[in-house]
């Protein structure tokens, strides 16, 4: 595969972008082969800067749920910018949406709109000290819920103060977040929860029902909101909020990502429990009353309504997951897919520093196909079978490959600096 | 005019968003016949829900620079769309955007993308944290850096500790700046700057150079960061950063609104002494490396750097002063308009409780003209003098009608609800 123009941009990048890409999507921690930079995209697909093409199993890290320029979508978006984006107030498209969503998800009394899921988790956390007049937030430990200074997972930069009103309890441990509520005393303002575990680098785990139905009681007896981050997952395991899959009504909900498929949008909804706190706050961004983005998200909600777009993601899902489990079988690996199919995150077997888990994903990169070592990645609804049967030939071939090179793969020096720098962390919790 | 449309969708929007809606595009504060919902723009119009039409000079609020829907800034937008916008990383026109900045902004060596204003500030603090490894940030009281807990103007929902690294100074006063670095001691980070003074309900004070070289000289001296917040102003008073006006080059510069005409698209700008600590942070948005919003940020620059657009502005701008000017002083009314004109406000005289800027504000709206009666407005480099001598008539009418009106005015309940948290809080803030 050619990566020259890759390598070309990469170069430049680095003269005028501090280590030439940052966040989420930067390659650093990728193996070295992935390319940075891709000049488009459509259904299921990307091609990076030099025309490679790779099935993307990451879906922009979520975004396209529908898959790339879904001509829906994107009809329903430029039919609206030709009347008007970013004016001087919302366009009536607001309010449709907020009914849409209102609608649609059983918890939710009310929508407010912003642009990034940081927003919608910060809203919510804000929402929540306003509607109950209490400070102490609870967090599961290691959940992603942004980047802002009082969620960034890499801290630096970031003072003691930003974190001082946070407190932290085992994900599913449902006696872990019962010390932690009793801890916070008569201060406990909110309870955040992802809708399952997908923390980066660990097998995900779907939500335990008493731990999820605790967490509602909890907050019913001390007042506090109850907060579910749909940030990620939201719209990719039900039509209504994740959690309403065990039955658990939360107070706010964020959301993102799939919501307008790829226009930046996100979302929080709220049930009348916490309405007057969140109309007593005062949150705002330059764009976020922009209309084409709702228009979009407008019409992504009819093709979740009206669509198979859910059970054509898990039935793709659940075809890769078997495919890549007899592969991996058939070439002596141990495989753990773990969380929902439509979610899916791959970890090996006795790899504790990801270099089998590199090996596989630039071997399936170098087949055509983007997989990520220790994200969770994505199924989009326009995958198609074709698609998947691709995808479990490549793992094939690359599981194959990757036997063969077992004896001389090294760790990614990236993986055992965050390693370290993690541990050190910990250590210095410790202390 | 009619207001039916509207008035119906205020009715719709109560019950689905908290208060009907939030934010600064949010008409609660603005006098009562002001429509909250718009159709569609174009140019130097928009057309609210019942299809009235009014010459706009708070252009979103800052986005719409060239006019909306610019057919160049448009159609290289759609150009991008039709390959990709959210992708699986950014597209490479990233890095021609990164070097367009840093070709055009002096101080700029390096250029990192986000989506809110907010996002921008909030890095610009993180990093200079993460450069000087101090904690406080100083800030000029009353001056709006974004709505995020440590800087909303509307501390509901936010806790001390969000603020505990801050200090405040007095804007254009030299010798309270260096009070303020004096009792950071050895704990300074930053000093945050906006270009002018454009803090809402005050006239507008242009930036004191004796001030603005001590802030340098202050950073210079203890190592500290200095910040502009362009993001309101930038490319308004400049191709450049807007201190470049006074000869003063920050260490970082913060920029959005207008940079992609109305895309959603905000930046961080640093120089070399802050790379380190930009790049050691972790900052990202789900939507931040989208393709689109930078291809129309890349040709807003084009034109930027190749049009009279900014002659233009100030042309406009000082048509309209000198007009509303005359005008004002024909119908014996004492009208303060200050800052650069190209971003005026315009406040009355003896109107404490701002009953007479509201009425003349109704009655321009009345005549098509929309104005706000207490935050700074903008002008478009797409208006005429044929747009401008409209708004002038509009203005002659609008005070005769304001004077006719004179006895029966009542100050806006809002607006003294506002006055009276805001004393509230500075009894606070003394006991």
């Amino acid at each position: 595969m050619d990566r020259t123009a890759d390598r070309d941009l990469k170069a430049r990048a680095l003269k005028v972008i501090p280590n030439g890409m940052y966040g989420h999507e930067a390659v650093h921690a990728l193996p070295a082969t992935f390319p940075q930079f891709f000049e488009r995209a459509e259904g299921a697909y990307i091609w990076d800067a030099d025309g490679n093409r790779y099935l993307d199993f990451m879906c922009a890290y979520g975004p396209s749920l529908l898959g790339y320029r879904d001509q829906r979508v994107d009809a329903a978006a430029a039919a609206q910018a030709a009347k008007g984006d970013t004016m001087t107030g919302p366009s009536p498209v607001m309010v449709d949406l907020a009914e849409a969503l209102v609608s649609m998800v059983t918890h939710a009394d009310w929508a407010m709109f912003c642009k990034n899921g940081t927003d919608a988790t910060s809203m919510a956390m804000v929402a929540a000290r306003a509607q109950t007049g209490k400070r102490i937030v609870l967090l599961a430990k290691g959940a992603y819920h942004g980047a802002a200074p009082w969620c960034t997972p890499n801290p630096v930069g970031v003072v003691a103060e930003d974190r001082a009103m946070l407190r932290y309890y085992e994900y599913n441990n449902a006696e872990s977040l019962e010390a932690a509520v009793r801890d916070a005393g008569e201060d406990l303002a909110a309870i955040f929860a992802t809708p399952f575990k997908h923390d980066a680098f660990f097998d995900q785990a779907l939500p335990d029902p008493v731990y999820a139905r605790r967490a509602r009681e909890l907050c019913d007896e001390t007042g506090a909101m109850l907060v579910v981050d749909d940030v990620r997952a939201g719209f990719r395991l039900a039509r209504d909020c994740s959690w309403s899959l065990v039955g658990v009504q939360p107070d706010l909900s964020c959301w993102g990502k799939a919501v307008a498929n790829g226009q930046p949008l996100s979302i929080l909804l709220g049930s009348d429990r916490c309405r007057k706190g969140a109309g007593s706050i005062y949150v705002t961004g330059s764009y976020w009353f922009a209309a084409v983005p709702m228009a979009a998200s407008l019409e992504t909600l009819r093709i979740i309504r009206e669509s198979d777009y859910l059970e054509q993601m898990i039935r793709m899902g659940d075809r890769l997951r078997a495919g890549l489990a007899s592969a991996a079988q058939r070439h002596g690996f141990g495989l753990r897919q773990t969380g929902p199919s439509q979610m899916p995150i791959m970890l090996f077997d006795d790899d504790p520093d990801l270099r089998v888990g590199f090996a596989w994903a630039e071997e399936m990169l170098q087949r055509g196909v983007y997989i990520h070592p220790w994200h969770n990645m994505f199924i989009a609804a326009c995958m198609t079978e074709a698609d998947i049967d691709m995808a479990v030939a490549a793992a094939d071939g690359a599981f194959a490959a990757t036997r063969a090179r077992m004896a001389e793969l090294q760790p990614s020096p990236v993986i055992l600096a965050m390693a370290a720098a993690k541990a050190a962390e910990e250590l210095q919790a410790l202390a």
